[in-house]
Parts: C-alpha cells; sequence; structure tokens
C-alpha cells in the first residue's frame, strides 16, 4: 500500500500518454520511437500494437503483453517498439459490479459511470466472460497497406467461459483523427494464454473500475520520414468505425 | 548561453502544454483552473485568453501580458487563471528573414518553413509592421454567451507602423475541436503599450523562427460543472473560422 501511494502521487494519477494518433494508424504508419518502457514510465496499465502491426498490446499491472495473430501472448522487454499506444498510471475513481450483459449493454452500462462525456477515461473490468471475440493483426511488411487492408488478414478468437480482464479507455469524440472517439478495449484471460482487441463480448459478472482522466499527453515521432508523409488531416471516422469496433 | 542550455534540457524544448479545448470556449466556458503561473512553468511564451475572456494573453521571454478591450496592456501575476491558453518553451529550430508581405504572403511563407502539416508549431515573429489588426473581447458576465456572440462586443486596434512580436501557434487540422488548426497568432507592441488578437497585417521586415512541436499535453478543468457540461463534441469549424481568423 505504501509503494501504491508513493508511486500513485509521484506520477499524475489520472494523465493519459499517447503515442502517434489513431490516423497515422489508420494510414498506414505501423514504425513508432517509443518503446514499452516509455509506456511503463508513463503507466502501469494500457492499450495499443506494436511496431510492423505485430499483434495487440495489453499492459496489466505494470506488464505489457503481446497478443500474436498466431494467438501466442507474450511479456514485453522494455526495448520493443510502439507505432500507436495509449498508457495511464490507472487510479479509479468510479466502480461498480456488472453481471449478464452483452457486449452493447455492457458498453452502456459503462455509459452511466463515465456520465460527462467531454472527459477521457480509463476502464478496467475483472470478470467471467461467457463469451469474449477479440482479433489480432499478424505483422506487416513494407510498403505498408492501410489498417482498413491490414484487418482482413485479422485472426479472430472465439473465448468461451473465460476468466480474464478488459483494459482499455473512453474517449471524447472531440478527438477524433487523434484517438478512437468511444471504447476501444483489449482483452487478456487470467491465465495469459488469450487475448486480444475486443470485437464483442458477454458478460457474465465483473468488477468494473473506471478513472477520469483530465490530462492527455501525445508524443508524435521525431521521424518524419513516415509520419510527416501521410494524409492525417482527412476524416476516416468510418474506417475507424469498421476496423476497430 | 549556459543558462539558455539548462532550460532547455530541464524541461522538454519541443512541448505545447494547453489549457482546455477551443471547442470550450466557442461553446462559452470561460473560466479554468490553471494559472498564469501553470503556463510559465511549461513555457515561456504562449498565447490564450483570461477568466471571463477579459482581453487577450500573450507571453513572451517569460513575461505574461493581458491585452484587454479598452487597450490597457498589463503584466500578470502568476496566480491570474486562464480558461484556453498554449505555452511552450521555445526553442527555435528554422529560421527566416521576410519582407514586404501582406497577411495572406505572410502566412504562405511560413508555410513553407513548417512544411510538415502533420506536427505543431511555435512560431515567432520580430519586426516592423506597416499594420496589424488586432482585437480584444470585453470581460464576459454570466450567463456567458457564445465567443461567436462574446466577439461581436470586440474591440479593433488599428496598429501603424510599428515594431513589435507576433507570438502564436500552428495547429494540423486533426486536432480540430481540441485546438485552432492553422495559424492562431498575437502580438505585442515593443514598447509593451499595444497588442492583441491578430486578424490582419502586413510585414515590412522580420525576424521569423519556428519550433516544430512533436508533445502535446493538454489539461481539462476539473471542475465539471461548466465543463463537463458543455457540448463539446460538434464540430464547429465555421464558426471557428468566422471568429478567429
Ligand atoms: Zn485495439
Ligand atoms: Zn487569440
Amino acid at each position: 500500500l505504501i509503494y501504491f501511494n508513493a508511486f500513485a502521487y509521484a506520477q499524475s494519477p489520472n494523465a493519459l500518454y499517447q503515442a502517434s494518433t489513431i490516423n497515422a494508424i489508420l494510414q498506414g504508419v505501423y514504425d513508432g520511437e517509443l518503446t514499452i518502457k516509455d509506456l511503463k514510465d508513463q503507466g502501469d496499465f494500457g492499450i495499443g500494437t506494436l511496431n510492423g502491426l505485430d499483434g495487440e498490446l495489453i499492459g496489466l499491472d505494470g506488464e505489457y503483453y503481446q497478443i500474436k495473430a498466431d494467438g501466442q501472448v507474450l511479456k514485453l522487454e522494455g526495448n520493443v517498439k510502439v507505432p500507436f499506444a495509449t498508457s495511464s498510471n490507472f487510479k479509479p475513481d468510479r466502480f461498480a459490479e456488472l453481471h449478464d450483459l452483452n457486449y452493447e449493454q455492457l458498453q452502456k452500462s459503462l455509459d452511466k459511470i463515465t456520465n460527462d462525456k467531454n472527459y477521457f477515461y480509463a476502464v478496467r473490468i475483472d470478470g467471467v466472460f461467457e463469451n469474449v471475440k477479440t482479433r489480432a493483426i499478424p505483422k506487416q511488411t513494407k510498403p505498408y497497406k492501410t489498417l482498413t487492408e491490414a484487418a482482413k488478414d485479422q485472426t479472430v478468437f472465439d473465448l468461451n467461459n473465460i476468466k480474464g480482464t478488459i483494459i482499455g479507455f473512453w474517449c471524447p469524440q472531440y478527438v477524433n483523427g487523434v484517438n478512437v472517439p468511444g471504447y476501444h478495449l483489449h482483452f487478456i484471460s487470467d491465465d495469459r494464454k488469450y487475448g486480444g482487441h475486443i470485437l464483442t463480448g458477454s458478460l457474465k459478472s465483473g468488477k468494473v473500475q473506471i478513472a477520469r482522466i483530465t490530462d492527455f499527453r501525445m508524443v508524435l515521432p521525431q521521424d518524419a520520414s513516415d509520419f510527416g508523409k501521410a494524409a492525417l488531416n482527412e476524416d476516416y471516422s468510418e474506417e475507424l468505425k469498421a476496423v476497430e469496433q
């Protein structure tokens, strides 16, 4: 408990730290400069992807994991790089117990807890799931395709009667182009053997913890050769909805 | 020079620090929590407005000034609060000398220097101006009107043959709703007697310094009573263009 408090006070507890932008990922900027260590330095909790779009990233209780398209779940070293990821030191301020909800009902229940739609929220649900449908995209090779194209090769995992944790963020609509408006949630099983980016699911029972975030930080790549050239100033709302949800 | 280097390394030189969002200002959320001290702690250079929308803010070489609608220019104390403002520790990496340009030509010349449109830029121009047309909005009273309505009461200052400094930022289109896409520039005269939010102008000759920014931080109000209730998730591009440029 002493350690937890010291950690929480040393760094801003309600801050979101982000590598690059969602539009960069949609446009195939799959190689970033920030590392898992950078994410850990700013958060014990996070989601994202790995360089080359090599699977899905989930950070939980200070450990970061890669869920590869072949189903492998690997614990990540600090030097691994990310093109897009979001992390936070999770200090929840809203709590709930939920049960017997499909994915739409679950999101509506979370909506009631988050309430003010002008803030960011970090979301964690530890629970038992009747089903969780996740995906992971296989590592891409250059020249990189757009995310819409790359996602056509995704592997979908159909996980039934599984214990695990949902980790993710809710972002306001006004950061369209910067991050994913609405919920962006990843999953990892208790045994750390299964996971991915959540497509849908149904909750048997779960403990919900949510943190309102008022401090948002985004770090863009120093190297402009890919990021600087990409068409990031268009509206990709439709592509994003199709590929992320 | 030693002092300059120490300062630059102690704090991130290419970071932008922002209080609240531009949509909040457009929707009349005119009372913020951050102070001039908070801005100074993150930057020696900045622009914005004061609580109650009481004139225009400009920060230059570590001093922050208020340009009131009655024309007064006041040096600000650290405890004064801001509803929307942007600051940066200015460490330019691009330099140019420009002369004899109207406002459109000036922006086009700056466009060539900024080049990569996926980054943020801090802009400073020290020069002699044939003309600078600035505005300042008078302090509002509650219930607050929208910025479009409040700006109808603005005072316009027509400054001719004046020496001074332009300070401001260029932001990418993808932060629409968060900050002002394109240029947002303020002016203060060398004698610190005149200034405001720039509407237009023409440059006789000036020294341009620009810093590319790759680290963006936005701090939202903790108090949700106004910020949380405002309609921040609409597209106010048209209102913004009309009122800011
Ligand atoms: Zn994802
Ligand atoms: Zn202004």
